[in-house]
């Protein structure tokens, strides 16, 4: 399998880097030939090609089987009025590869859920998947912009919403059999159509339960009641707010993956915590959201299922075990941290 | 003065009049003339007038001085496909009003703070006031819906943005001196205006500091670094999100209140928790967000502030020496607690 590595900007690098080495000790271990090259994207292009996902990267990414990606952006390049911006390749790359399924387990290991702003005993049996659709909506609407006024459009179609919908729903059969779909029907034209899509494909999974939730009312039971979701699926703005609000009950962002998935090609896979340039170049970052992340990538685009179970067990074992990074109250170095991984893969 | 009472659906009638009571007791006490007239709103005016916001309401809502409201809406009438529905009567009264600025103050009362789901080191010293641009935005945008599609507008002009900014400006100078302006501005053109019109307006108020979060961070930020913020201003979709998951660190909806001012008319006090039918008629909702509520009318409509300074001092007795509703862990009644603050009052 032919993997393509965007290291991107800050601690980018180090956390690709640890993920890349994760997938080289499983095809040691499990035989199997994986490649891996390097390509830019980000504030990192910008600089090299004054373009956040340039041509030999694009070209890449649509000949590779899967995408291994670190983080991107930093306030070298993050002045919003700027021509071009980090995040702009992100964006490009997510609608050029169309994985409109951005998929973010969440679960609480007991050692580091002592970390949560939350109270344990809220935080007790949380274990739930976002699904956030991630091509669609006002983020690629058309936009305007005057010297008197700015808009932006949301808009999505039956297909897009019918297919993210099935693949939560999809994944709730495998699973604890409920998806929690989230609009805000009492106001927006996107949400009615969402809701009525989702209550129509519910029809053809008479095993799963379908709930529908107001963005809102959703922003509070996410902390009153977090361990009543098992599968959450929305749009792609209320996504990106309420799957970063819902990271926080985990304690650290360090140990959360993703995986952006659906699309005809490969899926990009990635820790859900930003670049962070203050501890960038110290060997501080944890490792093992990216880690994790190259988990997912093994069982999702690979269809290594057992190989993505061992290095799952792996990070349980360090979580365990080891002494971990500064973000979840250890001492211990990225690289420490990652060896500890491959010892346990080994 | 001339007040206007809008009941509404569920417990609204019971809290609407808990606030009624105390500021008939304020009247009584500083010898003012306040009179008091009842409208149909939401579910309540579908069923009797076959429209959420009536005429006589709209006429009456045009000639007060200020609006209490209880709560509006329920499963009665919450089919989103439904061609009348109890928020329209909310949204149309919002705009018809211009009330463009919606304040939710956010405090933590010892007592309470225990219910919270947050750690108590986490929430100690949070106060801070949430400013929601409440007419703009994609809320009144233009909608349209095929077969096959929907779309939904978000629209901002500088004047609409300005206004609220400066709102929040004005009353950052007279707490902490700090603003912290919420957008999506890597994403949304609507943001970047809305950026830079809050760095324009913050030229104009050299003692203030002026931040800028995306909303995805300060959806984390507000739970893991409550205590730091003063002043949060941000548009009418995101403010939704944000301020319900902000109410949740309070440990209970019943005690916040909120105003919705700015227009050139009434204002509209309301307590930010919903109409709550499960518990309608029980004497069991908590009447302290609407008394806090009247509260701010009295300040922000009225401009009785030693009036209002003593309404917020008696709920401060009640919740540190009475019995509460069961939300905050009590047993007495709406009736009983509303008593309570009366007699705290006298
Ligand atoms: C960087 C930004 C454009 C991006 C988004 O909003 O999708 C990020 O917040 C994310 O969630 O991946
Ligand atoms: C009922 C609904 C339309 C309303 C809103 O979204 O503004 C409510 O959630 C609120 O916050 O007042």
């Amino acid at each position: 399998a032919h993997i393509v590595v965007l290291p991107g900007d800050g601690i980018g690098p180090e956390v690709a880097s640890a993920g890349v080495a994760v997938l080289r000790a499983v095809a040691d271990r499990f035989g199997h030939a994986f490649t891996f090259t390097e390509h830019a994207i980000g504030g990192d292009a910008i600089d090299r090609f004054g373009d956040p996902l340039p041509q030999p990267t694009r070209d890449a990414l649509l000949a590779c089987d899967a995408i291994l990606l670190g983080a991107v952006g930093g306030p070298k390049w993050s002045d919003p009025a700027a021509k071009v911006r980090p995040e702009q390749g992100l964006l490009a790359m997510r609608k050029m590869l169309g994985v409109f399924a951005n998929v973010r387990p969440l679960k609480l290991h007991p050692r580091t859920a002592a970390l949560s702003p939350l109270k344990p005993e809220r935080t007790k049996g949380v274990d739930l998947v976002f699904i956030r659709e991630l091509t669609g909506g006002i983020y690629f609407g058309a936009k305007t912009r005057s010297d008197s006024d700015a808009t932006d459009e949301c808009r999505y179609s039956v297909e897009e919403v019918e297919r993210v919908v099935r693949h939560a729903f999809e994944l709730a059969r495998a699973r604890r059999g409920k998806v929690t779909s989230v609009d805000k029907a009492n106001v927006l034209e996107t949400s009615r159509l969402w809701r009525s899509v989702a209550t129509r494909v519910a029809a053809d999974y008479p095993d799963v339960a379908l709930e529908h939730q107001l963005v809102d009312s959703m922003a509070m039971h996410l902390l009153t009641h977090p361990a009543d979701y098992d599968v959450i699926v929305t749009e792609n703005m209320f996504g990106d707010i309420l799957t970063d609000e819902a990271s926080v009950l985990a304690g650290s962002l360090g140990l959360s993956p993703s995986a952006s998935i659906g699309g005809p090609g490969a899926g990009i896979y990635e820790p859900i915590h930003g670049s962070a340039p203050d501890i960038a170049g110290q060997s501080a970052a944890n490792p093992l959201g990216t880690i994790l992340s190259a988990a997912m990538l093994l069982r999702h685009s690979l269809g290594l299922a057992a190989e993505a179970d061992v290095v799952e067990a792996a990070v349980d074992d360090v979580l365990e075990h080891a002494n971990l990074t500064r973000d979840l109250g250890g001492t211990a170095t990225t690289h420490a941290v990652t060896r500890a991984v491959l010892d346990a893969i080994q």
